[in-house]
Formats: structure tokens, C-alpha cells, sequence
């Protein structure tokens, strides 16, 4: 395969072992595995999940459902707050897939009991602790509220309590961060143990990565979720969710310019391929990614103390120490580690394997 | 045009008003115009330029121009340090039309005289002071080199010098931003008078959006190259570069939640829908979008005090003051005004004109 622009890279082998090792984990815990196919968006790669035996997704929004339910897909979650604009399309879904909603309001259920024209199973949302969305887990009149209604609309089914335990990004190391999946795992088991007798069939579903990654401990918990484990990256590496060999990414970019008097290599690949997610390290120096070399075989370890410093719409700036400044010349191709995953994936218009086979996605 | 998810949408009167008034600008200070078309990178919208009577047109990367080749221009400026990697579109491009390419380097120069097929100019980089690509303006010997190389190849034509004064993003008022402007320019024109005798053909060519939006005095220019004033923006907005009213584009987004208790609107439009890009605000706020209301004949100007305070993959979060926030409802669309319209434009698949016109793009 001839690289000659910035190309998104996976590396297969490691990505089968990232899905199978978060399979075997949930399986392990007595957990349905319902994996969050945002990051990846390729029914290829939703393929490898289902030689995993995996059978029922999460997807962000209903364009997603309606991609992976033509893709095979019949039974999927759509985790975020129910679009009632979309109810031609929900309904047309709801007609031919299991298909789950996530509701966090009684105007959401009171608008979903007289449009959708199938019985649909419903997941409340349930706020944590990171404050994005869902329903205060303290206000048990509301969450009650809304249950009752779910209860007497004909067309709906309670599910679950889910949440998105997302202030597990914000933590400092692995102690905190096992504090926040603690709690906020608790909250749903005190939820559920609250209702279930009035309203069966509640389950409880969680799965930030940086949790599902770290976490052995998961009693209470009936579905896991997590998405960006499957390839993950280097703000997951640096909360210690994975090792820099689990990144299963990269985006290939050409070198076209050196600058000796500031240690800086210019490639080609900026903020349209790689996005503008950052992460602070220990020397409070702002990444925007992490640089390694390409191999026969994929990427080498990433290169000692060298970082993407800044991106601009098609440029982005390495800072290198001189060993490797040295090495990487105008025309070669490095490797950048994404920060985030989801976005760097959502940006590329396809993927590729390191052996050059096209991967075709959303 | 009914809206059911977000939707880039261009306001096209507006945003020919702002083609039309650099165009006279740069009529009026005596300035080729060669704008950059990274911004939209929208064929239908390059017609909108032609209309204007604009025929030479800048990019940002080899498959930018071959996309607007392959649409009629045929005057094309890659101004981007010369990928080598794409040596074959480019010497396909250069055999077809009037291209010109970018160095910053003698190895780019060797490279390109040895393998560029077709006679092509090249226009030197030069930096003012950004520090992002080029050489360093007051390094002549470096500069002279290079010169020397590009005379000596029978393949090569020098055409010009041309920066990119980014630093004017970062300055406070516009005491300070044409204060970047002019030192910039002199110092292309300083460069231009000392070598312009033994390497004759040399031109002077600028073009930041801040700098060409608010200065007055061009003198010693040659060429003036922006992009972002096609769309303008909130970053612009914020420096002073243009009005609100200037804005030519906004993110139709639906309202999927609402959060009393922390004044927060949860839309359905994320960082894959407007990119992460953010400014502060005097407040010291970080702002990801300012919020409009969507009009008959486009949008209101932004709310007051209303702004998009985070992102997530999908998910938009805007604070609101209780006037707003008791005004806006679950299922109505909202407008996002882009911190950066080159960022949000690119993620876009397709735009919409507000009249419900498709236009397509790259």
C-alpha cells in the first residue's frame, strides 16, 4: 500500500483483541455486552464484534440505527435523548428491529406514547454525577413520574436505568477513577432496587471505556457498554485504561517540512484529520498526538518524548528531540496516535488496514 | 425544508456579499484576488466567486485542486509546503493546468526539479512570524539559496513570497491586528525590494481573513489570498473581522432536552457536527457556538448571553439565561453559529442553502 496523503490506519489484529478481551470481561461478569458502535461507524468492523458473538449494539443517533439495522443489525439502543423530530424514521425501525430509546423527560414518553406506532422498549437516562444529561438520581419523584408514565402508555416498555459515567475522563489515576464507576454503578443498583417491585423489568446498564476497561468489580450491573475500547487512544492511555500497544489507530501523514531552529516537523494532517481533542501531560505540554514510525507490520512503540504541539486546518506541528528530529525527514510517513478515537475515526471518509484492505464505513 | 438533524446551513445572499465586497476590495487596493478555497471547498460555491469575476483561486492540498480542476479553474495555488509523496497528481495537474506550488526548503526545490514534468511557478514561504511553516524572514542567505535553486531549474519560476500572518488570531483589538499586518507585509515588500533585481517575476502575497477584513493600506502587496470571509465566523466575530450579521452560515440543530436546574439546553449536534474548536469570551467563558433563532428567511442575531458551553461526540450543551431557556423547547430547532467555519463547513457531508437548496461538496 503506497501512503501518499494522511490515511487512517487499523491495525485488525489489534482490534479483534481489544473487542474479544472487553467480550470475554462482560461475559466474565454475567453481563449483557451491547458494545457502542459511535467510535467505529463501519459495518466491517461491526462485524468483527459479531464473531465475537455479540448480537445487540448502542448507537448515538438514528441515522446510525438505521445504518447498522440495513447492515444486519436487529437489535439496537439508540443511547441519547430521544430525537421526536425523527419519528418517521424511529417508527420505521421500530417496525423492523428490536429497537431501544432513551428517554430523560415526561415530555419525551408523553410524545413517544401517541407517535411511535410500535411497542418500544425505553431506557431512562440517569444523571450521576456528570452533569451532561439525564435525570438527577436523587430526584426519585421525577424518575417515579416518569415510570408511571412509561407504565400506562401501551406502546412502551421500561428497560433499564443507563447512565454515562463521562466524569470518569476528568478523574486524576486509577483510584479515583474506580470511586466514580463505584458510585455511580451504586446509584443505578439503589435505583432499580428502589422501583423494580413496581416497575419490573428494569435493568441496569453502564459503560464508560475508561470503567469498563479498569473496573473488575460490576455487581449490580446487568449490560455494559462501552465504545471506544475498540480502538482506543492516547487520552485512554493516559487515564491508564490502556497500553500504547492496545491502540489499534493510526493516521498516517506525510512529513513535508522541517524546522531545526524550533526542534518542529511539519506533516500533512491537521485539524480536518486529526480533530482538535487534546490532552495535557505531566509537563503541562497540550498533545494533540502522539507521533510513532511505520513498520513492515504496523507502528513502532510511540516515539520517546515526541507529540503533535498544534494543528491547523491541514497542517500539523511535531515537536521532536533531536535524536528523532534527525531520523524523520520531508517525505516520509509517521504515524499519529489519535487523542480521541471518535472523532479522528468520524473524520476519515474510510479506513484501511495496514495491509492495505479498505474498510468502508458510515 | 423540514429539519430533523443537524444541518449546515448557508445564508447564500450573505455570504455573496461577502465575496462581493473583498472582491472590490482587493479590486480597489490594486490586489490580484486569489481567494482560498478551503473554507467551503464547494464547487457551486467557486461559481458564486466566478460570478464575481474571480479566475484564480487558492487551496490546501493536491486533492483540493484536483477536485476544482476537475470544475473548471484553472488557476490553482497549492498553498501548502509540497507534498513530494504526491509527485504524479501533481505533475498531472501541472500538465493540465496553470498550477503553482509552495517550498520552504532546497530539498523541495531539488526534489521538484527533478520530477516536475511541466514548467511551474513556486511561490517561497515565508515566515512573518506565526512560526508555523516557512523560512525565517530575516535569514536572506537561506532565502537567496533557495532562490538561486528555483532560477537555476529550467522547470521552475519563481512567482512570489507569500505568508501567512496567523498570528493575527491571536491578538488583543485592532491596534494590535493591523499592527501584524503591517509588519508582516513590510517585511515581504523589504524581501521582495532586495531581491527582486536578480530574480525578477518576484510577487508579494498575503492574506489572513483578520488582516484583509479590517486593514486599509495594502501598500507593496501584490495578491490577497483569505478564505475564511466567504463564511466568516464567531472567531471573526470576536476579533472584530465582521459582524454577526456577516455570519453567512449556522448548524440547524433540534433541542432533544432541557435541564432547569443548571439552565442547560441539550441539543443534538456535537463536536462531529461543529468541530472543537473554541474562543474565549470577556467572561472568560470557553464558547464552542453562539445560538440563533431560526428565521423565515434565515436567522435572528445571536441571543443574548446564550452560548454552547460544551461538546460532546453528538451531544451540544447551551447555557442560557431564563428568558431563552423558558423560550426554547424540546423538538424546535436551534441555529449554531460556528467558532470556526472552515472546521464546521469540513465535517458538513452537504449544505443547504436556507431555501432548502443542496449544494454539494468535496
Amino acid at each position: 500500500m503506497k501512503i501518499t496523503k494522511p490515511t487512517f490506519l487499523i491495525n485488525e489484529a489489534v482490534c479483534r483483541k481489544n473487542i474479544s478481551r472487553m467480550a470475554s470481561k462482560a461475559q466474565k461478569n454475567g453481563l449483557q455486552f451491547r458494545p457502542h458502535f459511535k467510535t467505529h461507524q463501519s459495518a466491517e468492523i461491526g462485524e468483527w464484534f459479531r464473531q465475537s458473538g455479540i448480537k445487540k449494539i448502542t448507537v448515538s443517533s438514528v441515522s446510525m440505527a438505521r445504518y447498522f439495522a440495513d447492515n444486519g443489525w436487529d437489535d439496537i439502543f439508540i443511547a441519547f435523548p430521544v430525537n421526536t423530530l425523527e419519528i418517521e424514521q424511529i417508527n420505521e425501525l421500530a417496525g423492523s428491529i428490536k429497537l431501544y430509546l432513551a428517554v430523560e423527560s415526561e415530555a419525551a414518553v408523553g410524545y413517544l406514547s401517541q407517535n411511535l406506532k410500535y411497542k418500544t422498549g425505553v431506557y431512562l437516562k440517569i444523571d450521576t454525577g456528570y452533569h451532561r444529561t439525564g435525570i438527577a438520581a436523587d430526584d426519585f419523584s421525577e424518575v417515579e413520574k416518569i415510570l408511571k408514565k412509561i407504565k400506562n402508555a401501551t406502546n412502551l416498555k421500561i428497560t433499564g436505568f443507563f447512565t454515562h459515567a463521562g466524569h470518569s475522563y476528568d478523574v486524576k489515576g486509577k483510584d479515583e477513577l474506580l470511586k466514580v464507576h463505584n458510585d455511580s454503578l451504586q446509584i443505578l443498583v439503589t435505583l432499580k432496587r428502589r422501583f423494580t417491585k413496581e416497575y419490573p423489568g428494569i435493568t441496569v446498564s453502564i459503560g464508560d471505556t475508561p470503567s469498563s476497561s479498569l473496573a473488575n468489580d460490576f455487581t449490580g450491573a446487568d449490560e455494559l457498554r462501552p465504545g471506544n475500547f475498540v480502538f482506543y487512544d492516547v487520552m485512554q492511555y493516559y487515564l491508564g485504561a490502556c497500553t500504547p500497544e492496545d491502540i489499534a489507530v493510526a493516521t498516517a501523514c506525510p512529513v513535508v517540512a522541517k524546522h531545526k531552529e524550533r526542534n518542529e516537523i511539519v506533516i500533512y494532517g491537521g485539524a480536518v484529520h486529526h480533530s482538535l481533542d487534546s490532552v495535557t501531560d505531566t509537563k503541562n505540554r497540550k498533545i494533540y498526538g502522539l507521533v510513532v514510525k511505520m513498520t513492515k507490520n504496523g507502528w513502532s512503540k510511540p516515539l520517546s518524548d515526541t507529540y503533535v504541539s498544534s494543528l491547523s486546518q491541514e497542517h500539523g506541528i511535531i515537536k521532536a528531540p533531536d535524536d528523532v528530529f534527525n531520523n524523520i525527514n520531508t517525505g516520509d510517513i509517521v504515524g499519529i496516535l489519535p487523542v480521541h478515537s471518535c472523532l479522528t475515526a468520524n473524520l476519515a471518509k474510510e479506513y484501511f488496514t495496514i495491509d492495505g484492505y479498505l474498510i468502508k464505513k458510515l
